[in-house]
């Protein structure tokens, strides 16, 4: 790495930053990434870990291992804190690192709206540590049950608590996490316990909107609902929760006992827009330029969740979409505007023409509502069931980085999908979680 | 299961613990096995989640489901304050669970030899929550390195400090953890990194006995010393460690500033024997008599690391051994003492006749000093090397707990050695690592 060369930094290590490094392979910059996790996520499986299928590891690689054969990046594991645009410096913990080009990647997380107490009560699914957290919580749950049913039974209404589980919001991650959640009580744990049936668990699923999986299409929403409920799980619409404590919750002023809260209602931009002081959308995002650069700082990008991009859109079978449409927070437009960002840099390096303006080729959406059932809205096409899973699990399991963990998940997919069983159900964190009332 | 049966307690879900649960099958009696963890952990191979090679889920079953077909047991996730020996009443958090026979079965903890301050600095390796906390810990070390190494290059020694790992206590898990974490720095991390070198790694092992591995005859244990010099581990042998903080040790009164310090000298037993007021030797073992029972209970019995064991014993061909043994801290003595006493049970509720007193079948020790090479010592015959590891592999693969994760391990183990690269090194608690000083 030259210290002449032009020096890119790109703050955050998702989809988003990792496309943007990887684009960067070869051309003549040097290349830092920041992340404050060693690890890039792929976020579409950690509800799999946060319900004990799959192991954290799995769906995880570290970034520094990722990129370690691209020798024109450094990785760095810090904690942005803020940025000086006219110096051109990042400022970490206690280290500043100067730049040329700055790639803001820093994603979301969940929005509660005002009431960042919640937060402790109704963790959402954002980290490895989350999924820790969450998987524990669930666990534990069935355990106090367990032990209140054996030793003291006169207690009904509280294991009656200890065995609802709310969650909060009915979007891709809520409807996820509610079906699994239910074959896990409905099969895995099934025949675990003595004194509780885990099967009488009740799973509630509140959202704001009229419907749950509210970016895809109604008739895809209503099946998906359907499918829920054959799975036993009860859906409110039209709901908002407007109390969480660690007794329950409340919702259409009424009080829901729970023990388990879990919150994947809204989502909030990380602060990169105030470390900018550029102008934003109501969620914090960056309202970034057609080229996703930061309006008045050309040699500024902001990309994923951290920036608010409208752009004009093909569909899978590359067909134009009649209006330019706001990218919606999944993978594909991350990666897509990581690797438009790259090769902009690229040729502004070499000084050749700008590309032309970011446009989004829009495979679609999946969403997983079962075992074996998902719903699948390629724009062009849209169906649900079986087939539907087929395409996610092709789909995720292709995306996933490494080849050994691909080969894993295959594994522990088939081998739980053989047995009925989760294999991996062991938490961290016992210790203090037991000690907790 | 009916209540009109006696009642067996079983604290503790270790080897021992579990051997003891799955011994009293068919027996009518009902079982409570109680632990303040979920799982069952095959811990002889937990230094190798703590260097990121294997996941905790692959080497933990949950104890619920592993004995969810036996249907004379129930499983509870709690931690025993006491036990009333007059009542016979075993005192949870907020339960009570009453026992006509009670085997303790608690393992052990560190022995931080009055200085309990040291655990939070120099953490041993006890449960998958050390696991995690370790491998944190070092990866942690490596990445505060780079990041100093590539923006304030003026710090050398603090970058040497964070290089310096130092075990503390030369026996297998001492020796375990040099090995792997020098190979760990010599080839899954050599070319991750673009500022440090991570083959610069220096690891010190400290122990106050003579050699490395005292519980191995002396020309095994000087093999695996050689071993592990020969991976660049630095062996420090009659020294003790006398004081341990945040930058560091003293050894031999000498300070070595280190960021990394692990524990792994001198083990103390469980307070069990307080909670009988039982005599013990000097490391709280609870001194039994020959059928294991607590000398005044016969009703109650203390095995594995609880317990102080004399016994006659053969070895793995079934040769007698001279004298009577006291029973090593490992997996073997524990399942076997587990069997014995749910053997006798068995044979009280039955009416028969009690079993001659307990005797240790000693199959021998077995060591692992590298990638490819061990120590081991079956009693009638002791080699080191290569076939020593296949012994080693063979061995720890059969004992682990569950099909599926020793499929995996297999796996695991058979990628990372055609890689030379470990696959699983993301991390937990970043979070608030990341703000530690």
């Amino acid at each position: 790495m030259s210290a002449t060369q032009p020096r890119v930094v790109i703050v955050g290590g998702g989809f988003g930053g990792l496309s943007a490094a990887r684009g960067l392979a070869g051309v003549p910059v040097s290349v830092t990434l920041i992340d404050k996790r060693n690890y890039n996520l792929f976020r579409p499986m950690l509800y799999q870990v946060a319900t004990g299928l799959l192991s954290a590891d799995e769906i995880a690689g570290p970034l520094r291992s990722i990129l370690s054969r691209q020798q024109n990046v450094e990785v760095l594991l810090d904690e942005t804190g803020s940025i000086d645009t006219v110096q051109r410096l990042v400022h970490l913990k206690e280290h500043v690192v100067p730049y040329d080009f700055l790639v803001l990647a820093t994603g979301i997380q969940y929005n509660y709206f005002g009431h960042d107490d919640w937060r402790r009560t109704a963790p959402g699914l954002e980290s490895l540590d989350d999924a820790d957290l969450i998987r524990g919580k669930v666990l534990l749950a069935f355990e106090r049950a367990e032990e209140i049913a054996a030793l003291d039974r006169s207690d009904a209404e509280r294991v009656r608590q200890l065995l609802t589980f709310v969650l909060v919001g009915g979007g891709t991650v809520g409807v996820e996490m509610a079906s699994t959640l239910a074959e896990m009580s409905r099969m895995a744990l099934a025949h675990d316990f003595r004194h509780i049936d885990p099967r009488a668990a009740r799973i509630l699923v509140y959202e704001a909107a009229p419907r749950v999986l509210p970016a895809f299409p109604e008739v895809l929403a209503t099946k998906a609902r359907r499918h829920l409920e054959s799975l036993g799980v009860k859906v409110y619409t039209n709901t908002r929760v407007t109390d969480v404590d660690a007794g329950g919750i409340v919702a259409n002023g009424e009080r829901i006992p729970a023990a388990t809260v879990l919150w994947s209602a809204g989502v909030l931009a990380s602060p990169a827009g105030q470390w900018l002081g550029a102008p934003m959308d109501k969620s914090g995002k960056v309202i970034v330029s057609p080229d996703l650069s930061v309006p008045g700082h050309p040699e500024i990008f902001a990309i994923g969740d951290t920036a608010h991009v409208v752009a004009p859109a093909r569909n899978l079978v590359g067909m134009k979409v009649k209006e330019p449409m706001v990218m919606p927070g999944v993978a594909q437009p991350a990666i897509q505007e990581g690797k438009y960002v790259a090769a902009l840099i690229r040729r502004r390096v070499r000084g050749q023409e700008p590309p032309r303006p970011f446009w989004y080729w829009d495979k679609g959406d999946l969403a997983i509502v079962g075992r074996t059932y998902a719903v699948a809205d390629l724009r062009f096409v849209r169906f649900a069931g079986f087939a539907a899973w087929i395409v996610w699990a092709v789909v995720h399991i292709y995306f996933l980085i490494g080849f050994a963990n691909r080969f894993f998940v295959i594994l522990q997919w088939g081998i739980s999908f053989l047995t009925k069983r989760r294999q991996v159900r062991v938490f961290p964190g016992q210790e203090n979680a037991a000690q907790a009332p």
